[in-house]
């Protein structure tokens, strides 16, 4: 097995996946969303500080369209100067030109390429209890686009870029009856588990609900505590697993998809894997397979990528447990190792994202 | 060959492509937008009155998607009741199931279906010789779109919608110095050429621009006084010639995309042809072999479609030289014969359309 893929489970199955999916060109639809929840001070590193967390998602994938940011200044970075996790699935791309759309599910801020337009609206303070609008609607929408977009790819990867989007996977995973408290990672290097746990209870007071109410209602889950982005990952991964396989290509909150998935069509878990980074998959502070195997044993595959040896201190930092995953990077960093039959290693994506990074924190 | 589709000309080259076409499955990427120019009386029949035209775009692309319109209360009709060519299109789909996405080049009303949103506005009437916004990088966003699915696609299929079009490509062909007076198709049955002419010339006349004076700027002679669909469906068509065949699925409205590519990049027209329907190909009342010609010489293909035994005078109305066109409904047709490997006849259309047509009028 290729070292620069790491079975993080099932690794019979693993294998059996990874040498189906060789020399196949997948489609990666990244799904863009922000939700106020974000704002909340000491939830996110997704931007310098909380009100630029707004601009990221558009930041996010104007780097991965263009290879540079067109509504910001600079890359998105953390309030220490880390860059965002784009830029490793910017060298996917690079890479192996696997092709991508970006997926509007509901952001303030729209990105300067283009997208599909979900019909969403960006999420509320899940504080409310009152998250999403038009959940049903953007679900559906969603599952037109899977369909159609895996009939054409050999596999679908989807990716997310939301600010916050730990915090309302907490809540919406407890929402579901998925007991998540301590699992969710964090993209900060402190998890800050005490706070995300406090919004997420807070959310589900105020909704009026109480831990596992939504057991049968995943979309009232989100709707009420959730963020655009879940509604629509759900919807396309529903649609794409009629044609094929699908990789959540994701950190823990990806187990919100899954948990829906189970209630709306757990048949269509058959076709799922999730793909993510060795940062999350050895993440002390989080725990993806015990979550994961709570709600349904699906295979994890992790990109060995290890920034100990940059040259960049904001690379560097990745090892010590800041971002650590996002923007599809590790999905789509397995997927571009895949579709080139193992002929790119995570040898080569590093020094691209070495040269990349290079580049742009140059000017 | 079959006979289900017509060699309009160049037969040998035709009849490779078509051969090359069989069993492979394409994309298809129908544009819609909206201009203020096609509520000029008399101008389009793509709805009941020349207000409602606004809504007919997002009709036919939500019975492309749902079998059923959402965004109105019937499908869209001419003022005779003449139905929208997006029930041919309808039934290609259905019996072929090749994928689609619907594309919003700037359109006053969203449809209520997932769509590729390019940034684009809804056009003004050409007579203020200021007809669109953002062309430039309407353009460019579609470039990527195009580029993106024809990575995933065997080739692909470009359609519209957009009342007024065959208007405001007259305006945009004179601006670009080609002839085409007199040439370009109509959805009435009597076509208004003088009309056409007349809003055109104001057109010009007010951009200050006369006959050929953006000869080598067709992005500004859309920008002037062309429809929001142009410069989307250009950057698809260019995006999407570097990875494989496109098909300018509609009538002689595509002579500005062919005359546009001509400008920007030549070469890539080797890998463009037209499909389009019988009733455009014999259309007295215009001549697009005779605009193609001027232009660049592609291949022209038309699906041979025939309503004259249908039990429904709204279908046999088309025969009478109402309609026409549009939706893609001649290139979707066309591609929904040769992905069946030619198993699927115009025959079979015919019975599909006539099927869904009578569920749809009857509720």
């Amino acid at each position: 097995m290729n070292s620069s893929i790491i079975l993080v489970n099932q690794p019979e199955k693993s294998r059996y996946i990874i040498k189906s999916l060789e020399k196949i060109k997948p489609f990666f639809l990244i799904v863009i969303g922000t939700t106020e929840t974000s704002k909340i001070p000491g939830i996110s590193a997704a931007g310098k500080n909380p009100e630029i967390t707004d601009y990221t998602p558009a930041a996010d994938v104007e780097l991965l369209t263009y290879g540079r940011v067109k509504s910001m200044d600079s890359i998105p970075v953390t309030p220490e100067g880390i860059p965002t996790p784009a830029i490793i699935t910017m060298s996917a791309i690079c890479l192996s030109r696997i092709p991508f759309l970006v997926v509007m599910a509901g952001a303030k801020v729209m990105p300067k390429t283009p997208y599909v337009d979900l019909g969403g609206s960006p999420g509320s303070d899940i504080r409310s209890g009152n998250a999403l609008k038009d959940v049903e609607e953007v679900f559906e929408r969603a599952k037109i686009l899977g369909e159609e977009i895996s009939s054409t790819a050999g596999y679908v990867i989807i990716g997310e870029s939301v600010p916050g989007g730990t915090t309302t996977a907490l809540a919406t995973l407890l929402a579901m009856g998925v007991d998540a408290i301590g699992k969710v990672s964090s993209s900060l290097p402190k998890n800050p588990h005490e706070l995300k746990k406090k919004v997420a209870l807070t959310a589900l007071n105020n909704a009026k609900i109480r831990l596992g109410d939504c057991r049968d209602d995943p979309l009232g889950a989100m709707e009420k505590v959730g963020d655009p982005t879940m509604p629509a990952m759900t919807g396309i991964a529903l649609g794409a697993s009629k044609n094929g396989l699908v990789v959540l290509a994701g950190g823990t909150q990806m187990a919100t998809v899954v948990a829906a998935l189970k209630v709306i069509n757990k048949g269509s878990l058959e076709k799922v894997i999730i793909g993510t980074t060795r940062w999350i998959a050895e993440d002390r502070s989080s725990n993806i397979k015990a979550l994961m195997d709570e709600i349904y044993s699906l295979p994890i595959l992790a990109i060995n990528l290890d920034f100990s040896s940059s040259k960049y201190p904001g690379l560097r930092s990745y090892e010590e447990g800041v971002v650590k995953e996002g923007v599809g990077a590790g999905g789509m960093s397995i997927a571009s190792i895949l579709y080139s039959g193992h002929t790119l290693t995570s040898r080569d994506l590093l020094n691209n994202i070495e040269e990349n990074y290079g580049k742009l924190v140059k000017g």
